[in-house]
């Protein structure tokens, strides 16, 4: 509790202490609710231990009490890189050298990396002279650029109490910015040069907003050196700066992320830095910077996408074996033995029933071959093996059954 | 709730209704406790669109409200597999392969499947004359007879109201099985022909004992055909028949079993035949049998015998990538990417630094190489290659460093 911010305190899944529970309502565990947090207790507690840049992965299942919907769930895994102990902004290159792998890997060519900073959008809404207590307001207004246009995003700064000079401020930059997006948009977004010219544009134009705002100005040096660096690691062209990107948890100190791609409207994954959240475990701060992937959101995508390969979507056996009747059931089970010892894929019909209706189960279970040990192939030693894609059938010697089928196996498909 | 028996209703984690929580104590969800029960909910609901032999495995964490200990979490990862819609004792030989497959392949050869069956133990009981209010009660003692010898077990049946006749009966029949069992021990328990003959013997006692009792009989015969089928499928020798197993769950119908090593009181997993257990939800019995084995123990197991391949272990980077000064850490993300490409497992030292305390950084976390893009090596289009293990250093063409490192990684480990 208190790391997240408010919406995610309350997002919290809490389990009932054992025993009393119903009675009181105490509650005295909770469902982890991302895998940062806990990074940041382990890290607390084990700082002397652990080296100087501690890099690690972690997939597990995280919780929230949330409302499910189409790649939303209240149990999924998240899929973590993080790297403590430096604050150089090779790091943030790294972690999206890292999650642009990742996806590139499972086939995705079309995913943004939308980039921004946490002191950029404190300068931009204190140049704007938006009140303090009014940044959180100003922040859920702005991220709604995408959706609501310039228009939408007007009229809600205003009915959130914004007053009109800073709302004024705001939005001639941000119709700058969008306008710069559309020409871009125009010649062609995803080049990775009209991205860069994009970048490069949208950098200068901070630049010019935050002017004399220090804290402003350093947020933009180190957008500028992010790009420098991912330009190096050969991602840069999947990097759009987009200063309306706020993300939601509290923790994050500096630089933020979020990549996208068109046919979800929640992002794939996403990260940023968080310089303080150590500290609030071991009283020393740890610089720090990670990079969290939704498995579920990216499964939804490529199942729509049909982007996983036919062998892995496949769940059929590559031949069953059938049972002639009570007695010859040893031997359909030693067959099975052996032909999976052989690396094959087998299913073995578990009890005897009629030879048509195995067959037919097979079939419809889109198994291509089906093994027979009936009484006559037994007494020669061998197995007949029916193609149920041809309707041929053949009797093979017993020791040259695996062969045969893996050799069919591999030519059929 | 009513499903695994009362342990297992008050292992239950319960998870606080959203909102409400904290005042009413009023819990609306609860954790998974295993992955069978779950698994008939499902096939109960879509019975329909199920194949009739449903067979599935199921990798997941389960949570119980247990005191922890070695190999004991409160959350752990069961690895299960079942079998749907069949009543053959087939069934049971290939969840009992299966399961014997995997360990075999993690490198475990010293593994015993203990078997017994639900009706098995129901005969013993009611030929013994005990009473059904005292099943349960029976059974704890009986469980006891690994760890507290037949005397024990004698001393706690009478605490617990079984009447000495039925005591006396029992514990005559278990005396003779532990004696077969000594005699067997003194041969060579794990030698397939030794177990082989004990397991006959047990079934003839089984019999004996059983008499004329019709459900105790079915049991003893159903084990016998496992046994028999697991001789065709080459897991025979693993299994040893222990008419003291009892397994808490109280959904079981069949046969149960278990895995055991020596080394852990535990067990690495086990399971049953539990054919009531979809019709709890739908109405309509579909049978069933399933095995699960605990990762986290199994993991125990192998960390202690340092079971795990070497490669597995060592979480070090075949090469680290140095950073010579501010201008150049361009260089390095570049280099680093390319020897990444090309399959490497690369560290890049995320800041500039003093060149000595990068090599020690290095060295200190067993990463043999280090790669040195200075100035002078930059300008000739070439690279530093430090052997932290010889010390020795050589300069490589840039393109060529990929497969130098590749080399001497391959001939180095």
């Amino acid at each position: 509790m208190g790391k997240y911010g408010d919406e995610g305190n309350q997002l919290i899944f809490k389990i009932l202490k054992r025993g009393e529970h119903e009675k009181t309502g105490e509650a005295d565990l909770a469902l982890r609710y991302d895998l940062t947090v806990p990074l940041a207790r382990v890290v607390a507690q084990y700082q002397n231990e652990l080296p100087k840049f501690f890099k690690r992965y972690q997939i597990q299942p995280v919780w929230r009490a949330d409302r499910p919907a189409r790649g939303r769930f209240r149990e999924f895994y998240q899929c973590d890189v993080d790297v403590m102990g430096s604050r150089s902004m090779v790091v943030e290159a790294e972690i999206c050298a890292a999650a642009s792998e990742v996806l590139s890997k499972l086939g995705f060519n079309d995913f943004t990396i939308r980039l921004n900073h946490r002191l950029v959008l404190t300068g931009l809404l204190e140049q704007a002279g938006v009140e303090r207590d009014k940044h959180a307001d100003a922040l859920i207004a702005l991220d709604k650029m995408d959706k609501a246009g310039p228009e939408g995003v007007a009229h809600e700064l205003g009915q959130r109490g914004i007053v009109d000079e800073s709302a004024v401020k705001l939005m001639r930059f941000f119709e700058g910015v969008a306008g710069a997006q559309r020409a871009a948009n125009l010649v062609d977004l995803n080049g990775a040069e009209t991205r860069s010219a994009f970048n490069a544009d949208l950098l200068g134009r901070l630049v010019e907003f935050m002017g004399p705002h220090e804290a402003g100005a350093k947020g933009v040096d180190e957008l500028r050196q992010i790009l420098q660096y991912c330009h190096a690691s050969g991602v840069a062209a999947q990097i759009r700066l987009d200063p309306t990107l706020a993300r939601g948890l509290a923790y994050y100190t500096g630089a933020i992320m979020e990549i996208n791609v068109k046919d979800l409207p929640g992002s794939l994954g996403g990260g940023g830095r968080y310089d303080n959240l150590v500290g609030m475990f071991a009283g020393q701060d740890v610089p720090a910077c990670g990079f969290s992937l939704g498995l579920e959101r990216i499964i939804v995508v490529m199942t729509e996408r049909e982007m996983f390969p036919a062998k892995l979507v496949s769940t059929s056996a590559d031949i069953m074996v059938s049972v002639w009747n009570s007695e010859s059931i040893v031997d359909s089970i030693a067959l099975a033995s052996e032909l999976r010892n052989a690396g094959l894929r087998v299913d073995l019909y578990p009890e005897p029933d009629k030879v048509g209706k195995q067959f037919k189960y097979a079939s419809e279970h889109g198994i291509p071959f089906v093994a027979v040990v009936g009484d006559d192939e037994s007494a020669r030693g061998e197995v007949g093996i029916k193609d149920l894609r041809t309707g041929e059938q053949q009797t093979v010697k017993r020791a040259a059954v695996a062969d045969a089928v893996t050799a069919a196996v591999k030519s059929g498909n």
